[in-house]
């Protein structure tokens, strides 16, 4: 049995973080990752409440890395999980997580076996969009003696994977009918090229017709007599867009779990649940020097910011975050700060464990599971 | 004994990862961090030759986090090691290191006793910048019942840590003498708002300018009768700048040994002896897909680049590369594609081993040591 290291509350790599529960938040080891499990809980109802009527969500699970928050989304309704790799997968289906979307094409001999493997015992949709990424996949699912779902991907706008015209759909699932091991249930498109866009009206036009490219695929492949059971689509920022089309049945949606300052202005609906905490190392006139940088709390999308305003990030380095102080009594050497990140995603892949504090108090530690390439699985 | 995960040979979570010794390095389940043997020796070769005739080198192990590598640089004259955070020295240290620089100050409570008890076996310094800070690390270490030796930290120009005048040195330094446990060894100021400057003669200019300022505190604190045996300071890009000035005795470059597309056109003696491998997942048109992004290799610094120049880097999303194809025969979906990375020190600290190659064998997996927050160690 695979099993993934992060999960086994007996793994020793996980020990130190245990000893952190009963603390209060600002008592930390520094740097801590910290959740709080009122606003993360508060989150997953707002998407499940909206999802009741709408759409189904299958959430992004690439956002958390965790199967704890996982098993919170699939008992609030959710269709079970997505996910960007067979890493994070298999991590998840070993955490006992079901009816998973790998929401991209699976390359490579390695990771197309182990999935096949899985998918023994674990319902899987893989996202495919040539017909040798199909064949690779149909031969690993014969060779494991089982059968896997598959969602041709299209591309809606953002030029990355997928097909691009409903002509290269209709030829992808005639191709993908005459191979064995693998099933067509549907389409997937993401509207990456429309979720940062900040009007609000602007994004929800550009959104609409980012669907309607999809759905023109999902009549055209009806038309040719294909049955599409799934339309999968939808990041955080558009959940209410396209989620808001009648064909598409469930939204891909991650980041509304955890929110960053990237896109909390976008959908103000989210609450940030995720913080990091660390601790004053240097502190000069107006500049504190926080004990944690880059290596820590991702930049990539957004600028981090604090909880309590008594300074602003100046920057941040590799092994530093610089404060411009606003409140001159205030962060010494030795005081703790938190700081609402700018990238949940990205800052997530780079920790170990979540904190999950209620009440200030740190009642669990979670851990992360399928980190960087993902592949560190204990035999 | 605390040891870290990763540098048990024997530890579960690195066995997918041993399977890869012996196949070519285009044939490895990607993504996958390569590291050529032959120009990380020659990288490090022509560093200890430089230093064999300036200052001594003490490399910054942040950039590397390995053990293996440690070793080389000290097989080859290096003075020890330079780290970033007390698990990197604690990891090292339990790796068999041994003269380690925390070149950062530290705060918090189980930081500073795990440092003072890893100290009553490895020699370490310290930087200090506060009495706060060196009060603290003088009662952790009293507790262990040993001394831990402190660099002072100098502000040089770059406004993040470190006292600012030599004034604040000395008054420092008089402080440190009157706290046990704790002993004054030198200076430490790394010009780090010098070393991007792209134009050379204009980063000479501005190194030296900062080692005027950390010399001029060097002569004043000597003048107030404190020793100063050792003067640090330095990056890869200012390495035969800052270490050409008579009274730096060390230097902390850590980027020469790995290197990437950022700081290799500043400095090219030193040749990229870091890639990633990818596998093309998705192909169309010009656009070809790899099956990696920001969650394995870092974006902070430079752009990445191919290897072989058939394709150029368009865009790097969280879990995607996009590429822009020149010849269109090559990047068909399944193919290998090697690149130089534009951040190695982020990069590495994204992923879990090295694939050491010679000759384009995998001959050796190297892992990377307290990625993160650092603190996952073996109890």
């Amino acid at each position: 049995v695979t099993t993934p290291v992060g999960d086994l509350r007996s793994e020793s790599s996980f020990i130190p973080y245990r000893q952190s529960v009963g603390r209060h938040r600002y008592e930390l080891t520094t740097p801590a990752l910290v959740l709080d499990a009122s606003i993360l809980r508060r989150n997953i109802a707002t998407m499940a409440e909206w999802t009741r009527t709408h759409a189904k969500i299958r959430p992004h699970a690439k956002t958390h890395k965790c199967a704890e928050i996982a098993r919170l989304q699939v008992a609030a309704g959710a269709a079970g999980i997505t996910v960007a790799t067979v890493w994070e997968a298999v991590a998840m289906a070993d955490a006992g997580l079901d009816n998973i979307l790998i929401a991209n094409e699976v390359v490579g001999k390695e990771k197309l076996t182990r999935l096949a493997q899985a998918a023994r015992e674990t319902n899987f949709l893989v996202a495919v969009d040539s017909v040798a990424g199909a064949d690779a996949l149909s031969h690993a699912a014969l060779s494991a003696g089982t059968r896997i779902g598959v969602l041709i991907e299209i591309d809606v706008g953002m030029r990355r994977g997928g097909v691009r015209t409903p002509t290269e759909a209709c030829s992808l699932a005639a191709a993908l009918s005459r191979l064995a091991g693998i099933v067509l249930r549907g389409v997937m498109g993401f509207e990456g090229h429309v979720v940062t866009e900040p009007n609000r009206a602007l994004r929800a036009t550009m959104a609409a017709e980012a669907m309607e490219r999809l759905i023109a695929c999902v009549e055209i492949l009806e038309r040719a007599g294909f049955e599409i059971e799934i339309v999968s689509a939808g990041g955080t920022n558009t959940y209410d867009m396209t989620g808001a089309n009648p064909r598409v049945t469930e939204l891909q949606a991650g980041t509304y779990v955890l929110m960053d300052t990237a896109y909390g202005p976008l959908v103000p609906a989210f609450k940030p649940a995720l913080t990091i905490l660390g601790t004053v190392m240097s502190r000069n006139e107006r500049t504190a020097v926080l004990d944690f940088g880059t290596k820590v709390m991702a930049m990539d999308l957004g600028r981090p910011a604090l909880v309590e305003p008594c300074a602003t990030v100046r920057a941040v380095h590799e092994e530093h975050t610089l404060l411009d102080v606003q409140d001159d009594a205030r962060l010494r050497v030795g005081e703790a700060v938190e700081i609402v990140v700018g990238y949940c995603g990205g800052t997530v892949n780079l920790n170990d464990v979540y904190h999950v504090v209620e009440n200030d108090q740190v009642v669990d530690v979670w851990p992360i599971l399928a980190r960087g390439p993902g592949r560190s699985l204990v035999a």
